[in-house]
C-alpha cells in the first residue's frame, strides 16, 4: 500500500510518500511545496491544490494522512494555516482518496513509542524505520513521513485510534 | 458583471449571487450550503466545494468576494472554519474567478454607510439595495449578498479598499 503523508502549513506543506508492504517500508518520495508570502493568497492555495493532485497522479497511493492543527493563542495563524490544510484534504478527496487525520500526540507515540517524544527522537526513528542514511531534511518532510508511519501503524491497530 | 458573494462556514455557507450593470442591481440566486456535523470532515468539504462549482458554473460569475474570518477565542472554531473557507477561495480560482476579500468593517461600511452599523441594519440595507420584498433567509444568505454588494461597491472605489 501507498501512504501520503502531509505536514499541513501554508509556507511549506511537508510531504513524504512511502510503500507499505509485508510490514516493511520503502520511501518513494519526499520534500515540501513552498508557497511565498508576497503571492496573492488564493494563489497560494491553488499552488498548494495543484501540487498535491500532481504527487497523487505521479505515486497513486491509496490513503492519504494527514496531521491535525494546533494552536494555542495565535489564531491568525490557525486561520490562514487552516484555509491551507482544507485545501490539502481536499486535493486528496477530489481523487478519491481516503482521509486519515492523527493528532501530534498519536503520531508520536506510533513513531517513536511514547507521546512525549521530542522532534529530533522522532526524526531519528524515522530514519531508523525508513532505513534513511541521514534524518530527510527540512523538518516538514521528516514530519510527513512521520504521519505516514504513523497510518501504517494504525492500519494494524485501527481500533487504538479514534479517526474523525 | 456577475458578482459571487460568499459567507464563509463549515457547517452553513452563505452564498449570493448578483449581477451589478449600471448602478443598477438583479438578484440571480442566493441560499445556503449545509453540511452536517455527523458527515466526515473531508466529505464535507467535498460538498461545499463540488457545491459551490456548480454555483460557478451555472451563473458564470467574474468575481467572488468573501468575508474575511474574525475570532477572537475559540481557536478550535477557527480551525474548522478556517479550513473550508479554503476549499471555498479554491472553488473560485480553480474556475478562473478574480477574488476578493472583505472585513466586516468593510462590508458594513460599504453596504449601511458606516462600520458600527448592527446586523438588522446591514440586512435592511441590502433588501432595499436589491429591492426585494423581504429580507432574504436565513442570515447567512442575506450576508453573503452583502458580500456582493461590498465587492460592486468597491469596484467603483478600488483605492479605498486595501486588497489583500
Amino acid at each position: 500500500m501507498v501512504i501520503l503523508g502531509i505536514d499541513p502549513g501554508l509556507a511549506i506543506v511537508g510531504y513524504g510518500v512511502i510503500e507499505y508492504k509485508g510490514n516493511r517500508y520503502r520511501v518513494l518520495d519526499y520534500g515540501v511545496i513552498r508557497t511565498d508570502s508576497s503571492t496573492l493568497f488564493p494563489e497560494r492555495l491553488k499552488i498548494i491544490y495543484d501540487e498535491l493532485t500532481r504527487l497523487i497522479d505521479r505515486y497513486n497511493p491509496e490513503d492519504f494522512a494527514i496531521e491535525e492543527l494546533f494552536f494555542n493563542k495565535n489564531v491568525k495563524t490557525a486561520i490562514q494555516v487552516g484555509q491551507a490544510r482544507g485545501v490539502e484534504i481536499l486535493s486528496a478527496i477530489n481523487r478519491g482518496l481516503q482521509v486519515y487525520e492523527y493528532t501530534p500526540l498519536q503520531i508520536k507515540q506510533s513513531v517513536a513509542g511514547y507521546g512525549r517524544a521530542d522532534k529530533r527522537q522522532v526524526q531519528e526513528m524515522v530514519k531508523l524505520l525508513l532505513n534513511l542514511k541521514e534524518i530527510p531534511k527540512p523538518d516538514d518532510a521528516a514530519d510527513a513521513l512521520a504521519v505516514a508511519i504513523c497510518h501504517s501503524s494504525c492500519l494494524n491497530f485501527k481500533d487504538m485510534f479514534k479517526m474523525k
